[in-house]
């Protein structure tokens, strides 16, 4: 018996990170034909950091995302066009116009612990005839009985999927089969799985998500994202079928796409370098890492202390100042 | 209780594939000080088709490999250096010659089905007072029980461990476990396992081996190696102290060789690309691409239905022919 398998690409938009938001149209529009003749069910177009992402914090879109939307959307006749939204970036009115530019599906993102700030993002979604998904970033920090709590809340405002979302990379197989295990027994909705690469158990992780229920699973072609980049989509496919699960997805057209559009914009590989493994190691968000290497600088410790130490405290976006008081921290002890 | 695993580092044989043999003293010695540093026990110094692999057929090697294991060995006052010797490639002589240079480890590849070959190579390396090791290549062609059978023969003539070797990258988990538990089961000598990362799941299938009760891993650090590389070693290092294993390296210092010493002299990144993602789901050496590339050219059909078609005709080294006969007929077809 083949199991079903929805996979959304994220290349336009985890991509947009490595890329350093600098997608242009007609980029998008080769990578949406393809993703659209390959037969991926959904694929997500925004700022690396969602909706309104664009600006001086989180990094200039050369091109305004609405555009790529539409271009994207252009190219659609049976694929659909996905948004990330983080609640605090990205605002009510901007879901709006994405819906204008072709949209079809939302994707409300917020960090593990926070899913309540979401609450009116997904009832929008659902008013406005999305396919509305939650989205839990860092799932990695809160046990189990947390990420249920919060994906019951998801859910409870119309999710009709949510994600477990492994930020830093940080996660290794039996964390993600804990944690997709209890969101099927808990939720009626679907259950969906994003990777990051980190720990070099992105393709792992996704299987692990699979085995245990997942029925949506992200992947990027060659990898495009942030940190060490996502699960693979072209090699996913290939290991899915492997192990018998149907993805819908036309191997030989998704490899065209990756090696002719994804693979000659690429800026730099999606290696395993020093940093990205550290922040896997730790479990640090991936913003964090400039801040640690200033920090380490200024006060003359190792950066990779000072991020392990973060990942101790266990601190998030918006404790930045915490950053800089470990380091000086570290040169007392 | 935590459990120890010995890791090999093949950066400097394997990773010679992925520099096209360009090793040269001064890197060697930087890398092998770092290795040495960083506490692992052994790694291995050839030409990436082992000993007497500089030729025509399978690349020139930049310095006389003799040369790059004296600088090696050189260096190490904890770690020892190992050598790959395929028979029919690499001679009694070389070997010899090998541990004049310093080598303190043999590791003898064959064919999985071939290991009979080995028996004199096996032996000499025993009489030299080598720790000698047996290899057995392309490791996903042979059913469990006929890895058994020649595992046992490698154990025969002397072997002190024996290695299931995934050459074409084209395992999943539940392949590694099935094997690596058998030869645990059937043999009293240890068990090793090389990885590739066609499938994106080296580091996964490094684990599952582990699991199943192998000792001895083989990693290369920023995963330079054949095709889509090996287990990339220092993520290796971090994953295994997460899962509560042993492994005696200092990952600090490992990350450093990586990014100070490996990186710098990479040439291309090692990532799955459109080539090495088919080699490792048709289950074909990495040799094959550029023959079948060649075939598909001069008869007008698709590499990748050549791949396809080769992995399922369970071609091995010297059946090149094969390709052209396999491009000719899907023109037919």
């Amino acid at each position: 018996m083949t199991k079903d398998v929805t996979i959304l690409d994220v290349s336009l938009r985890d991509g947009s990170h490595s890329v350093r938001h600098s997608f242009t149209e007609a980029q998008v529009s080769a990578a949406a034909k393809g993703l659209n003749a390959a037969g991926v069910r959904y694929f997500e177009v925004s700022h690396g950091d969602g909706l309104g992402g664009s600006s001086l914090q989180y990094g200039l879109s050369a091109v305004d995302e609405l555009k790529l939307i539409e271009a994207a959307a252009a190219q659609c006749t049976t694929s659909e066009v996905a948004v990330l939204l983080i609640p605090g970036i990205g605002t009510k009115q901007d879901l709006q116009n994405a819906v204008s530019a072709g949209a079809k599906m939302v994707r409300v993102a917020t960090h593990v612990t926070e899913a309540d700030v979401a609450a009116q993002h997904i009832a929008l979604g659902r008013e406005l005839g999305l396919k509305t998904v939650g989205f839990l970033m860092m799932s990695h920090m809160a046990p189990v009985e947390k990420i249920v709590e919060q994906a019951k809340l998801f859910e409870s405002y119309g999710a009709e999927a949510v994600y477990v979302t492994d930020s830093a990379g940080a996660m290794l197989p039996p964390d993600v089969t804990a944690r997709i295990s209890a969101l099927k027994n808990a939720l009626q909705c679907d259950v969906g799985f994003h990777a990051h690469n980190n720990l070099s158990m992105a393709m792992a992780n996704t299987v692990a998500a699979v085995e245990a229920g997942a029925t949506f699973i992200d992947g990027s072609m060659r990898a495009l994202g942030a940190g060490a980049g996502n699960t693979q989509t072209e090699v996913m496919v290939s290991v899915l079928e492997k192990l018998g699960y149907n993805t819908g997805i036309d191997l030989y057209k998704l490899i065209d796409t990756a090696n002719d559009v994804i693979a000659p914009l690429m800026q730099q590989p999606q290696e395993i370098t020093a940093g990205s493994l550290v922040l896997g190691h730790a479990g640090v968000y991936s913003s964090f890492l400039l801040h640690a290497q200033k920090a380490a600088k200024q006060f003359g410790v190792d950066e990779r202390d000072v991020l392990m130490k973060i990942g101790e405290l266990k601190a998030v976006g918006g404790q930045e100042d915490l950053i800089y008081e470990v380091a000086q921290s570290l040169v007392k002890a």
